[in-house]
This record gives structure tokens, sequence and C-alpha cells, in this order.
């Protein structure tokens, strides 16, 4: 059975949410489990037996705490122990719904990155019109990225969409103004010409809509970029929605219409909700690791660790370590 | 009665769209319009009489178009004839639905840009769920800004709020991925200390669902990632709306949904489309100028001469002229 380190004390509603999804995950048969955190605090809200294991730690990383100061100060936070049991080989993976930055250096410090990726990337799971599903990434941290860090993205990105979702020969593009390769930035025109020569299945540059579309599997942009597109997203689907209920309330026509309609507002609910989809991956360190909303309840916890568990059933980390590896390419780019 | 200049060569669905919008425009009217482009092509499109005067033109700029080859090559299109007609003052603003890279070369060629404005820029305007107007700039092709840029946009979109809105303090933001000062990238961190001391009602980083929450009036960005964002919120809409066509119609009981919903969809598809509000003003050349979106209808380009009409009617450019000059600081920076 896959063993997933949880960390108990990261996310706006821990431990309580946390501790609950990880009892859930554990009910279900999707992963054995070490909690980490204060066990004084965990232990009471948990079944007895619970069947989990728990780590006590003395420390948490707070969730406005600078990452910097985090790496500095926090070696010894339910966070940072998390990925020391799995450098240590005693779990498979790691699920935290704690500060991201924080998260994203104590992986790079404690794991380590693969040969060739200069900086680990967060990669969202975005649900398409096709049914499938288009990855985005970085939608992390890295911003003022160079056009080398774009094109590891796309190699890993690549790894990502065949090991996880199945794909043979993932379309990859880079995200831009525009899809005429004339347009986009100084960035992008760089990453284009580099991206180009990797023997991917390139599409070349697309626009935000063609990853709603499902016309490409693979976005690759800047953290910056990536991290408005995504928070944009949010909002018009929060607008739209908010929209419906004000108007939907005012009449007694549009309240028997939302009855009618209930079950199909229900099925979109379900499509656009971050917690079905549980976390984001992040790519690029050694070790399985999933990234959850800080706003994760108990059903996101759960699904995020049944996302670490498919991750290592996978072979996610050895298949993006050997694309790594074979982009021998990528090595000259980075001895530029 | 104000005049406009439209150019009746520019958009997807020239010159048909652009005839009959112009027409409908003037029998409401809204303004005495200059339809220019090929005389023998438009006239039997229209009315007889139909109150509109045409300039006969003998070169169109194409849609994909490098703007600089249309720059060198197409002095004598429709589209550079209205700003020339402008720059005589034998009309007061200029509508085009054409290439809008070659709309801004003609624009900033011909009209001239104001004093201390490097670079003109494309405000669209974003309808919030608090019933207002959010507007975002540079949502154009300013890809690559320096933050000395995006405070001119600042101030231009200041001005805007002010004139066009009608707001007394508009709240101005630099779109970013987190709210926090620390976050942002090299180009917003920089930005952020200019644009705080501008004197304007400055309220720091914003993320994108904050032009649509309604909590920001002017939304600053760098064009690349303006249009992005735009682009993005275009998807999503659009697959939302498409979801809904698609599960709706699907049941009985869901077709019964939709006719007691109709209401409400017609609504907000009138609130999202963009042919409601007709086009987007280019802010800091010297003159009243909208750019339509490609696809408009003749809709579109009725509304978007009743806005560059307002623009006019509203002093909109003179208090962009009178604001930047007022900016001392700004033209230090530009020393710098």
């Amino acid at each position: 059975m896959v063993k997933i380190a949880v960390d108990g004390m990261g996310g706006d509603y821990a431990p309580h949410a946390i501790v609950k999804g990880a009892e859930l995950a554990y009910k279900e048969g999707l992963a054995d489990i070490v909690l980490l955190g204060n066990e004084g605090v965990m232990k009471p809200l948990m079944a007895n037996p619970s069947g989990i294991e728990i780590v006590h730690t003395s420390d948490n990383v707070d969730m406005d705490e600078s990452p910097s100061v985090a790496l500095r100060k926090k070696r010894d936070s339910s966070m940072n122990k998390a990925f020391e049991l799995l450098r240590e080989d005693k779990v498979q993976g790691v699920v935290t719904a704690g500060n991201s930055g924080a998260a994203m250096a104590f992986a790079i410090f404690t794991l380590g990155r693969f040969q060739f990726v200069e900086r680990p990337a967060i990669a969202t799971l975005n649900p398409n019109v096709k049914g499938g599903i288009s990855i985005l990434l970085d939608a992390g941290g890295n911003v003022d990225c160079k056009p080398a860090h774009l094109a590891q993205f796309a190699v890993m990105g690549d790894a990502f969409a065949r090991s996880v979702l199945g794909i043979d020969a993932p379309r990859i593009g880079i995200l831009s103004n525009a899809s005429e390769v004339t347009k986009g930035n100084d960035l992008t025109r760089e990453a284009h010409v580099i991206v180009k020569g990797l023997g991917l299945n390139y599409v070349g540059y697309v626009e935000g809509m063609d990853m709603y579309k499902g016309n490409v599997d693979v976005v690759v942009t800047d953290g910056f970029v990536g991290n408005v597109a995504l928070k944009v997203s949010e909002g018009v689907a929060e607008v739209l929605m908010t929209f419906f209920k004000e108007n939907i309330g005012k009449g007694l026509k549009s309240k028997i219409g939302y009855f009618f309609l209930k079950d199909v507002f229900k099925e979109l609910k379900r499509r656009i909700d971050f917690s079905e989809y549980g976390g984001a991956p992040l790519l690029g360190v050694d070790g399985v690791c999933v990234i959850c909303h800080g706003r994760s309840d108990e059903k996101a916890i759960k699904n995020a660790i049944g996302m670490a568990k498919g991750f290592v059933e996978k072979g996610l980390n050895d298949s993006i370590k050997e694309k790594m590896q074979g982009f021998q390419l990528l090595q000259r780019i980075k001895e530029k």
C-alpha cells in the first residue's frame, strides 16, 4: 500500500479539515497515512482507533510567513518533517494545504531537484469542454522566468501528461496573447525557439481559451502570468455564478426555472470546484508532492491524497526524471 | 452635432456590418457620420438617401497585415484617412474594427501622442458584479512594458474613470499574482513604487477577481498580461455557456428549466456581450479613437459610435492631456 505523509497543520481550516480528510482517505482505502502535527491538538479530533499514524511535530509554518524565513526557522515544522519522511523513503508522497511558497522552498531544500530542473513548477489541472484535462504550468511562484525555464516546464508537462493522463503525444503550447508567432513578448519568443527544437508535440502559441476548449494538453507559462490567468478564471466563474444566484432569486418564474435546472447547476459546480481535483502537483522535485488550495476542505484533502497515490503508482517522478535527462539540449541551453 | 469618422473597410464583417452599424447610429441620432472606404462597394449596401457622408478611399489595411508594413504602404487606406480627418478637425472621433495593431500605429503616426505618454494604451470596459464598470489597460499590444509605462497607464486610467465614468477618486490597482506587496514580479514591484508616489487613489496590487467584484476601478497591467487575462475570461465565460447549453438540452426537466430561466440567460448574455459596449478606447493619442473587436456586428459598431460621441462630449482627451501634464513626476521618471 502506498503511504502518504499529510501536513496536518497547513491550510485555512487546519487541523480539522486535514484530519477529517485524511481519515476519509484512509477509510476509503486510498492510502496508508502519516499525519504530522501537534498530537495534542489533532488526536481529540480523530476517531479512536483511527488507523492513521501520527508523528508529533512542535512547530508550524504560518500561512503568510515568508518562505525564506520559514526555511531558516521552521525546520521542525509539520510541513518540513513530512518532506523529511519522504526523503527517508518512509512515505512515497506528501500532501500539504499550507503556505505554498514555503512548501516549494522546503521541497527543494529537503528533497532536491531533478537534474536539469532549475525551477520546479506547480501544475494545475483544468477541466476542458471535451471532458478532458489540460494542465497549466507554472501556476506557482516562478515569476520573471527565463526562456530555458519555460522549456523545462514544457518537458515536465509532457512527462506528466504521458504518465498520469495517459496521453501519447501531448500537445504542448506556450501561453501567449495571440496565436501568431510574431506576437508574444521577449520571453515567449525566445522560449518558442527553444521548445520548437525539443522534439515534443509542440503546437506553438496558444491563448487562454484553447486550454478550456481542449485544444492543448500542456500550457506552458511564466508563474506570474499563469497565476494571474487562473485567478481571473476563478473570478469570472464566481461572477457568473453570483449573477445566476441573484437573478434567480428575483421572481417566481426564475425560482421554478432553478428548480428544474438544479442538476445542471450541481454538475457545473462539481466540474469547476477545485476540491474535486484535490490539489496541484509540484513537478521537478525528487518526490511526489501535492500542494492544495489554502481553503481546502476535507473532501479536497481526501482527493489530494488519492491524487498523490495515483502519481506514485503511475511512476510520475521516474518519468519526469528520465525525460529531463534525455534532453541533452536543455543542458546545453543551461550552460550558455 | 458630434461627427465621427468610421472605417468602413475594417473588421471581419466589413463593409456590410460597418455600413449597417453606421446607418443605425445615424438613424438613432447618435452622431453625424463620415464613412471611409470603397464607394463602389459600400454604396449599394446603403439606404438611399442615407444621410451619411462617404469619403472614397482606394486602399484597405488587411486584418493580418503587420502594423509596420501597413504604416509604410497603406497611407491611403480607409483607416488612416479616418485619422487624417480627425487631425484636420473635420471630425471629432474615429471608430474602427480593423487590424488593431495598425490602428494604434496610424493613430500614433497621424494624430500624435500627448506629452509624457510613451505608449498609448487600449482600455477595455469590464462589467462588475456591483453593476459598475472596471477598466483594464493596457489590453492592447504593449508587451514588455517598463515600470514608467505602467505609471502612465495609471494616470490615463484615472483620467478616463473621472471624466467618462464620473468617479471622483477612482481606485487604481496594479494587476498582480497576489495582493501582498512582497509578491508580483520585477515590473510590478518597480511600478508599485512609482504609482504610490503619484498622488492617485492607489489601492496597491489587485488580482483578476477584484476587477469583476468591483473592488477596483482601474486595473493597470502590461499589454501581454492584460491580453492573456481578457482572453482567459472570454474562454471561461464561453465554456460555462457551452456547458449550460449542452446540459440543458439533455432532458425534459432541463428544457422546462431553461424556459423559465430564459430571461436570466438573456440578461447574462447582454452583460458579457462585448457588442453591448461597442469597443475599447485608445488612450494617450491626440484624438478620440474607439477600437472595436474584429468580430463586431452592426450593433457593436453602432454602440462604438455612441461611445466615441460620449468621449467627445465628456472631454475625455482634454482631461487625459491635462492630467498627464500635471504629473511632473512622470517626466522626471522618463528622464532617468
